[in-house]
């Protein structure tokens, strides 16, 4: 059994994931931050562990894998988290909420992106205002997705799920940079559970 | 059985990796154009079909899908594509391979956030710099992350697979909007193939 080391930053909504998932597979870790601030990530020695130049890296069972959402599913897979319905439909629609963040609202709104976008309009509060243009749709659009199932209490089932993974950063994000999400009754509920 | 209907537009990335994975699962479809350009995709016909308004959506098997990701590893589950490896540690490899282009490039790209970059911006030219600013590293890393195979001839192995699927609309889009990729030797090469 090798050492699991998670290469992250606190405040990396990817890195937030993967230690949901490390917590929910019982897996002990210990972690080595990267400072996005500082720009360590562009390090020639974090870009030797993941070429994107993004947290997380994760050692684990002798090897090292990068991206969030591959490292959860092989959590997933080796460590028998059923973080997806068996129903090749359900798991469909399941992905298919997750990825209303995953894809849709978090790499447009990833702190590189949003900087260039200040940037290039040359606007003190550039940042915020980027972020409120695509968190409230994009989490608008989850919460309408997230009718397709039974709240109970988790966003598609009993047991937290890849959605649920994928939505507790999501919110710490919304209310960072103030997005309005209190109108959202099923993603709120989710987040009290 | 019940008809197979793509909603899609025929310059979506998403919605070409879908058509990629219906051909390659041999499924007869029909399509549904939404007209990306005409704002069709905000429709209330198309709202109801996909609450996030985007391509592509799929009537399939009697129930209607989004997220190309999503529709993909529901086609590879119940059509057996093999579009991943079996041994988990290179699923993961391969989904991350995959997951750069498609988390981190395609949806940075979107022709929504390009869009609203340029009018931030103000730039008549916004858009194509939008566009070179994040494909182009974002490709380097996706070659340099394809190390990590045996190129044979495909990104991940002997048959094509779901690294290929993204990177097919990806590359289709950097000549588009005139990103330098013929250096990208690894890459070049799962085109040619």
């Amino acid at each position: 059994m090798t050492e699991t080391v998670l290469y992250d930053y606190w405040r990396s909504s990817a890195s937030y994931r993967v230690r949901i998932a490390l917590n929910l597979a019982g897996v002990a870790y210990s972690t080595v931050p990267v400072d996005l601030v500082k720009g360590e990530q562009r390090s020639p020695e974090h870009l030797a562990r993941n070429p994107q130049g993004f947290v997380p890296a994760l050692d684990i069972d002798g090897v090292r894998l990068t991206q969030s959402l591959a490292i959860i599913a092989y959590l997933d897979e080796t460590r028998g988290l059923d973080l997806l319905p068996t129903d090749p439909i359900q798991r469909a629609k399941a992905r298919a909420l997750s990825y209303a963040i995953a894809i849709d609202i978090h790499p447009v709104c990833n702190a590189s992106v949003a900087a260039h976008a200040r940037e290039i309009s040359g606007r003190e509060d550039a940042v915020d205002r980027w972020m409120q243009r695509f968190i409230r749709p994009g989490m608008q659009a989850f919460e309408t997705m997230m009718g397709a199932f039974t709240q109970s209490p988790y966003c598609c089932g009993t047991t937290p799920g890849l959605a649920d993974i994928c939505l507790m950063p999501q919110i710490y994000n919304a209310r960072r940079w103030g997005v309005e999400i209190d109108d959202l009754a099923r993603t709120t509920a989710v987040e009290r559970t």
